[in-house]
């Protein structure tokens, strides 16, 4: 293993956490919709037991607003593939690590998501003099720093406001799984997964900002306890390759004969359409551009790119870096913070190429 | 947390496995028929890239049958629910931990299974004189043990004759998604999952018994490294509780108000049908017999249980020990060995009630 020998000893409490949340592995970026089940996933309590033909919405802005579920399926529909990544994602590489679910750098999916646009359904509750927020509340219920809450996060006034925000009720043509949400979730395309609430039971439209364990303690970038810190917002630029040749079990060291092999992979960026992938099979000493595929005008989804490489017998270790159209790169070491969020450093992977 | 502090550190090896294969969260309990994306998943390698379209399977007895998916669909059908448990659930809580993925205890799942029978197909192709057992080779290709193979495993002839032995093509009535075999596997009921083969694509009558690696040196109860030991082959009985009430994000400690409280669970077996369960909310000092929910019909399904429990303010460690009418009963304590396989010794949940 080229990386992550020094990793220090998960604990049992991450260990509960990775058993029951997980990512996507990372063959799995063969599709360019993730298929149900493959996509990351995680639950800060439990999923919630939800009979969606009781379920109710209430919508809180100048006046309160409910729908059921049909109601809502009898709105305006939109669809849209987005791919979604986890804040935590690489925190497990990060030293010393953040101790919370210990993601390597599979914590990603992409879905297609089916629901009624969000906008139209705000207004219709009306804005509020002095609107700055909105409070988005599951039915999911447990107990983080000290405090027992239901999970809440709020977004932006203009990011809620966005025409590509959706109540959605569908993933991948189906009806949400329960783990994803089930029957209603927030998709705010571009964002970390921790603002796309799950088991949607309320939305209401502040006047202040929501201080909230979720906004005002969790998913801030903070180098120490007492800094205020910045809110984390949109995924910052990664790709990733599907790791070439076999697997050893245990170790998932890769194996490849020599010869022509063809990397593939996705990158994506929450800021900006992606710009270009560079590809090094050196650890990132030399650096390639891959071939980026067409974008199939999903602004939201995962972007693959592609690079033949003429793999001759060795040890290699395979790696991509992302840019994007607002000038944001991968970095290739890690960028330390207190929640072990956001760290989108290269992808390494060991590769034998044998004779 | 009252078990598992002194679990050292699991290693990034452990962790890897971890972040790709994932236990069924424990309050998916309440569903009779796991939801897609919650049961338990172990794939030794990669999730291969197959076509159903071109995809075949072969069969090999005294001939050699060849099928492609769309002629097996066509032959007689049969649908099971049948619930699934890894060999290796429960080897986390063992100590010294043995290497590989760390279970705690989720690593299971109930489908309804749908396919076409094995018997029939078998005998199409003859059975040599002599036939002691089928091999099974699925499409995933890996290293283990120093070895490059493809995922395979045997079963002894009676097993693999069973009228209730499927190829199935369908989980929860959708095709088998990616990562549970598509398009087809095996489904022996009562059987760990290392039976089950994935993505098959050939099926062998043998006359000697296998000697790869999955039999001969995974997969087997031994307490040395030169122990012969004894092949894994039914599920030993368990039983698992739906932690009540709320849980703590990181701990997953459990806090619930004081008054009834209603814990639910199922147990099952592989020897044979459940004959009780005990509850216990003391750590396993006192028991008491749960209600066993109607049985449903489905032999193979895991089964339904209930407890009212008068809970009081205070700190509570709640277990339940399934029995089945073989007479085999859970243990208290784990029984150790080195592949770290069929640990069903009684889940222990700490409560929190509060006043």
């Amino acid at each position: 293993m080229a990386e992550g020998t020094s990793l220090e000893g998960i604990s049992l409490q991450e260990l509960q956490l990775a058993a029951r949340n997980h990512g996507m592995p990372l063959e799995a970026l063969r599709w360019p919709v993730t298929p149900v089940g493959l996509h990351y996933l995680l639950i800060h309590y439990d999923v919630p037991d939800v009979d969606g033909a009781v379920w109710g919405l209430r919508v809180r802005g100048e006046r309160e607003l409910s729908f059921g579920l049909e109601e809502l399926k009898r709105r305006p529909r939109a669809d849209l593939a987005v791919t979604m990544e986890c804040a935590g994602n690489g925190r497990a590489r990060l030293e010393p690590r953040p101790v919370s679910q210990p993601w390597l750098s599979e914590a990603i999916g992409t879905a297609r998501w089916a629901g009624t646009p969000l906008r139209p359904l705000l207004e219709e509750a009306g804005l509020p003099e002095g609107a700055v927020e909105v409070l988005f509340t599951g039915l999911d219920r447990g107990i983080e720093g000290g405090e027992e809450q239901a999970y809440q996060r709020s977004v932006p006034l203009e990011e809620a406001l966005r025409d590509e925000v959706l109540l959605a009720f569908e993933m991948n043509g189906s009806p949400l799984p329960p783990q994803h949400g089930y029957p209603l979730r927030l998709v705010v395309p571009g964002w970390y997964g921790m603002t796309n609430v799950k088991w949607l039971a309320e939305i209401e439209v502040l006047t202040e900002p929501f201080t909230g364990y979720q906004n005002a303690q969790g998913y801030r970038l903070r180098q120490e306890e007492d800094d205020e810190g910045e809110p984390l917002a949109r995924m910052l630029p990664r790709s990733l390759i599907v790791p070439p040749g076999i697997p050893e079990f245990l170790s998932r060291d890769r194996t490849v004969p020599a010869g022509e092999v063809l990397l593939q992979g996705r990158a994506w960026s929450g800021h900006a359409a992606v710009e270009s992938v560079d590809v090094s099979v050196d650890g990132g000493e030399t650096w390639a551009p891959a071939e980026l595929e067409p974008d199939g005008g999903e602004r939201w989804a995962w972007r693959g790119f592609r690079f033949r490489w003429d793999a001759e017998p060795g040890e290699y270790t395979v790696c991509s870096r992302a840019r994007d159209e607002a000038g944001n790169e991968q970095p290739l070491e890690p960028l330390w913070n207190l929640g072990g969020y956001s760290n989108n450093s290269v992808q390494r992977i060991p590769v034998t190429v044998t004779g």
